[in-house]
């Protein structure tokens, strides 16, 4: 790999926290399996258990309530597909694949130009169907930071009978959830996404409603979700969701915050750059920066070649860059081909912040010389 | 912990082996997302694409072929949901839960007494059915060990238009695979059952047909399987199943099948001892033995307290152990509920297997003399 000066993607996957990585290992190096009676099997168990513990603790919900699965994806899958049967699903237009994908009939409710949900718009889907509905919001967007009104969102459904499932994957260590968790129904976190490992993920269920599993299997983690647990995932994501909350209520999503805002300072001066989402709120570590002109695609492998990471929308399989479904939804025209995603990591730096900029700086410069 | 003198529950999971363990370790530490596009993303995506080239190469197949999961059980849910749409499911009456529950409606056909698929009752629900047929056959037992007629189940699905799926979770290091994926359609694996971390599995799809995906989300996998993959039990999976089946191919598997005959020859001698599915080809690390009068929970609880790790059946969720679902299948009668399994593990030693014996036959003097 080429010298790399900063790897600002932390909303594709963010680096790996160093309890969660000691936790790993310590599973990894735990024969047994957890559904098993003899002494190791009750030894995998109680790490498991501890894990849901830990992670209940640090959400301030009960360990019961948690589910663990193999990903977010797979806890959305489950959550929506599970609580589809005779309702209506009704998802925003800014939801992740992971969300947009889970069932195939999905009416998608428009956003506005911040990329927040169109409340009339829910209310009146609300009102208009015959059958009761399962409402799929999401915290806080992946690519352009945007928080979504969940309480308000939440009071609808009620009013309508509707369940509510929220999307957090983005939220933990950065912003609160304790507001979602009081009024959702279920809601699904991914592990790498808050400093765990690859291949975690739990579905927590807030609710009385308790959706239908994907996979049954061996009837594991009460049923929801069959299969031996991945336990070392599992051991990484309690404590790295632990840590991330920690860090978060001790200054790091306020530090987050300070080094997106010298990155937004840092741009302004910029011909042709324009802040996505700038009236909303948004994550403290997440910046859409659209570049009248310049193709995403173009902007991101450029940045790449200078050394730096950021994507243009949600990594997804095809590694292809198009045009963001977010940004469309959010009828910013061709502008939504034109954005970048930076998401500042937990490990984030000044420095790396001032490689962005100066590259950034450089790479538009270019660009519009190259267009003059 | 007690004092433990051997771990003989292999078929519940085996011991990390080193290669595996060095693969995950390396995996966790690689920052990046495989579907990014930057050099980060690219370098996840290398050692992804690497694991699979390499456990492709270790099993004679193609990569292409080669679909991870985040386990064995979601591997066969895949398959078997995935492949089911207009076709009836068959399933053999010893399967797993994780084929057995992988659909709500399938159709049970019976086994002989060592636990082999009849084939006349294959033959006669494949020629009734108006619709074709998905078969469900697993490579060799979890419980007994008993290795099925593969090959004749194929020739017969082939004659009348039906797909074979093959649940080869147990085979691994232990017997070739090559006959059976020269026949299956599709084939399932588990990572954790083969010495690599608890999180990975893969679906081998070996024919024409592609099952449907379970979780569509970002279309990772070739859309079999939408999440970010479990990239350190990925990595982990090709390196044991590449181990494990260098190892069986270089006397690992014959020094197990010795250790198996030690433990056959020690207890034959016991009164009430019945070897299970003794007539039949079995994994040369399972031996299934029945204690006459001795209930299997009983069993496998003295065998724990003197330090011995055995099971009864599959580990499932319940932690419960009742009878036997496969060996009741086999007609055993009350001996369904009297078994136990010993499932030698790679690392397995000559002096486990006395201590077990020792152990075994002080348990088994102990019974006889409480039910005189």
């Amino acid at each position: 790999m080429p010298q790399r000066l900063a790897d600002l993607d932390a909303n594709a996957t963010e680096p790996l926290r160093p309890e969660a990585r000691a936790a790993a290992i310590a599973a990894l190096d735990l024969a047994g399996n957890p559904s098993s009676v003899h002494a190791e099997g009750r030894a995998a168990r109680h790490l498991l258990e501890g894990a849901r513990e830990h992670m209940a603790a640090a959400l301030g919900i009960r360990p019961a309530q948690v589910h663990f699965t193999a990903g977010g994806t797979e806890a959305n899958a489950t959550a929506i597909a599970g609580l589809a049967h005779g309702r209506r699903v009704l998802v925003s237009a800014t939801e992740h694949d992971a969300v947009r994908r889970a069932v195939a009939d999905a009416t998608i409710l428009p956003v506005d130009g911040e990329g927040r949900l169109s409340l009339a718009a829910l209310a009146e889907a609300l009102a208009d169907g015959a059958s009761p509905a399962l409402v799929c919001l999401m915290l806080a967007n992946n690519e352009t930071g945007t928080i979504q009104p969940i309480a308000e969102a939440a009071a609808l459904c009620r009013r309508h009978g509707a369940l509510l499932h929220v999307d957090a994957v983005q939220g933990p260590g950065r912003i609160p959830l304790g507001p979602a968790l009081a009024v959702a129904d279920t809601m699904a976190l991914s592990a790498h996404k808050a400093g765990g490992a690859k291949g975690a993920g739990a579905l927590l269920v807030l609710g009385e409603a308790v959706p239908a599993p994907l996979v049954r299997g061996g009837g594991q983690e009460r049923g929801l979700r069959g299969g031996t647990e991945p336990l070392p995932a599992i051991a990484a994501m309690a404590a790295a969701i632990a840590a991330a909350e920690a860090w978060r209520q001790t200054g790091g999503a306020e530090r987050l915050g300070r080094l997106k805002a010298r990155i937004a300072a840092g741009v302004a001066a910029i011909p042709g750059v324009t802040i996505i989402a700038a009236g909303a709120g948004t994550l403290p570590n997440t910046l859409s920066l659209a570049l009248t002109g310049a193709a995403a695609a173009t902007q991101v492998m450029a940045l790449d070649l200078a050394g730096i990471a950021v994507s243009a929308g949600a990594a997804c399989s095809s590694g292809k860059v198009g045009e963001s479904h977010v940004l469309a939804a959010m009828g910013l025209g061709p502008l939504a081909g034109q954005a970048i995603r930076v998401s500042l990591p937990w490990t984030a730096t000044e420095a790396e912040v001032d490689a962005f900029l100066a590259a950034y700086a450089a790479m538009a410069a270019r660009l519009a010389r190259k267009a003059a």
